[in-house]
């Protein structure tokens, strides 16, 4: 189950090519299984829709399958920029999945902390313009994703919240949560959303930075099309280097604090007082969903 | 005179208890010198308010007591935050106590700088949550209290203003002052303010982020209670462990340079150009005020 | 031709005085050749007048005389401040001379980019109090150089914009370009601004904060003289030392990586993709012009 991808995401090295040994077919039955990939040749632009219900939780699967779509679209020189957004009403990512971390092996954390770094690491440093069109909540993981991307657009719903909302579960952003935040809102604003746990409607997630700009439901996709033309104007290398030179110094700190980071997340994760808030917030969204 | 407190705040180590020597009848008579501390159990929150006359400047004296009382919050259990305040009209601290630094000896400048840094490590490196409740001018060290809380409420009233002015005396803001500033309101206006050591009146300084908010005089104590309220309804553990992960960088900057930072002091104090700006400054105080 | 300075800005060290060889009369004949320096003697203020026809752009001559022309108003006693401004309706300046980098010399590549570096260095490191008055549009390297004042007002007409484009020509802003704006506006929004190369018209430059504020044309210079009498008014030696300990980080980056970053210029510009660009880019220019 170790994810066979690069260690290093590919914006930092030369760009890896198909691996040979997949067959077509099956990458894309797999593809198609928790994330919708569309690519539009003519526009370069391919929309990564998330797709597992009930919320979009980031489960090890979907991670794999997250990082690995990912990767495809980056080999595919067809491909320059990425949408992501959800394909389920009113949640866009509900964050990582609590169940992997719930009652698991140490093997099973470190695998399953490995995929999300991966997955930071894929988003923050790609070479692809990234574009979050944010239709739903996005707590934590959720919120995570749509920090990585280089532009936000959320859905103009005060229903509809992002955050960082860790500590309300008990448990701790790591350092390159906490670092892309304050890359995005700056350290006052980060220090306080991330000790009050604060989830941000969207009127306020705009005030704050946290997204660049509010639109309509029905003027999402269109607006997330407009503002992608808009960066895929400029010269690809260019901005790639711009791009990599201004997000380098918090990628490398993960990449050379990996495996302690994993071991961190083991430890803290494998406490029971830490198992036992997670077991009743879980218990808690069951009451809820229910 | 030496402090008798670890050189390391206690929110980077494991809480030390109550020292078994000290008996708290006297503890309590010495605490309530200069500041009053109020501690609501039921709640778990205290308030501590200055009350130096005439302008809570930082005297040696009122930085032992304050680094004492907060200490003692601290490692009784019952205490999870404090308010910071002013018993005296008009103002909340004038800052650092500027006879505690003119004709004095080396030794005395050493000292009166250890617990200048000694308050704010304190104060910055608290795992209790800290909120300022600004209900007067608050220039340099004064400042420098409430840039270190976890938030500051400010009165809404022109007549009061916050600011590091140490420009105006003659005198540099130490790099953990500007760290703390920088951390607060971003490079660009922290760069402009203290270079112009400027005094910001309430209602700038809301807009350019240095106080979160302004609250009308009668309701000051109200709203800090009700913002500690929501700050206390997050897991203790969580919410320290985030906050120690945000302000570790700058933190460890002073801790690793202390003694340098107190040699810095001493040699820069005791230059006879700066001996005679504070000298001129005080009598213009005395002036004002006589 | 190599410039007759020394290599770190005097701001870093004991102020240079006036070079006993050169002689006045020589040196102010070619001081007014591109730049008109006045100095009011009872203000202690300078005004350099860019008056490069027809764009103000960043020659090797125009920077030659400009370190140098900085440089005798910082051995002048009587100048305490200098506003930055154009004697050229519509432009503050082009920036780079784009002729400088194209099918040249290897070290002619590397004269022009040394000369580049101490621009900056000598700006942004400057003891003087220094402010733009951006009268005209201020693309890439005259972005630059307002970036590098204390304080920037511009004229209030969207017809002038100001930015770093430099991805629009398909080149890369170097890091120092980048921590110098990241310096003024934070992380977020230089790493939009930056990827896209926006030029920002002059609402849009306030709101962003690239510049400070916004002044109609026949109010500039009188504003530009009330804001440099207000910075003014601080002791030279509180705000100097303040100012190079906000800057000394990002001015010390550059300082130790100057001959990497001139090998990095020339192997970069050297480049048959990026002369094709610039040669594109010029003749765009001249048809526009013609």
């Amino acid at each position: 189950g170790v994810l066979p991808l690069s260690r290093r995401p590919p914006a930092w090295g030369r760009a890896a090519r198909q691996p040979p040994g997949l067959p077509l077919a099956l990458a894309r039955a797999f593809s198609n299984n928790k994330i919708l990939v569309e690519l539009d040749e003519s526009s370069g632009v391919a929309t990564m829709k998330f797709k597992s219900p009930p919320v979009n939780s980031l489960s090890l699967d979907f991670l794999t399958e997250f990082c690995i779509s990912l990767e495809k679209l980056e080999n595919n020189r067809a491909c320059r920029g990425v949408i992501l957004t959800s394909a389920i009403p009113k949640i866009f990512s509900s964050g990582l999945d609590i169940t992997e971390m719930c009652g698991k092996s140490t093997e099973h954390y470190a695998e399953f902390w490995r995929a999300v770094q991966e997955m930071w690491l894929r988003v923050y440093g790609c070479n692809m313009v990234m574009i979050a069109a944010v239709n739903g909540s996005s707590p934590a993981g959720g919120c995570l994703i749509a920090l990585s991307c280089d532009y936000r657009i959320m859905v103009d719903n005060p229903k509809f919240s992002i955050g960082l909302n860790e500590t309300q579960l008990g448990i701790v952003a790591p350092f390159w949560f906490k670092d892309t935040f304050v890359n995005v809102v700056g350290q006052r604003i980060a220090e306080r959303s991330l000790q009050l746990g604060a989830l941000h409607p969207a009127p306020e997630a705009l005030k704050l930075g946290v997204v660049d700009e509010l639109v309509p439901e029905e003027k999402l996709q269109e607006r997330a099309a407009a503002v992608m033309a808009q960066w895929l104007a400029l010269p690809d290398h260019a901005r790639q280097i711009t791009k990599s030179m201004m997000r380098k110094t918090v990628l490398d700190r993960l990449i050379s604090h990996r495996e302690e980071d994993i071991q961190h997340f083991i430890s803290f994760t494998s406490k029971e007082s830490i198992q036992k808030s997670l077991r009743m917030y879980m218990e808690m969204l069951r009451k809820k969903s229910g």
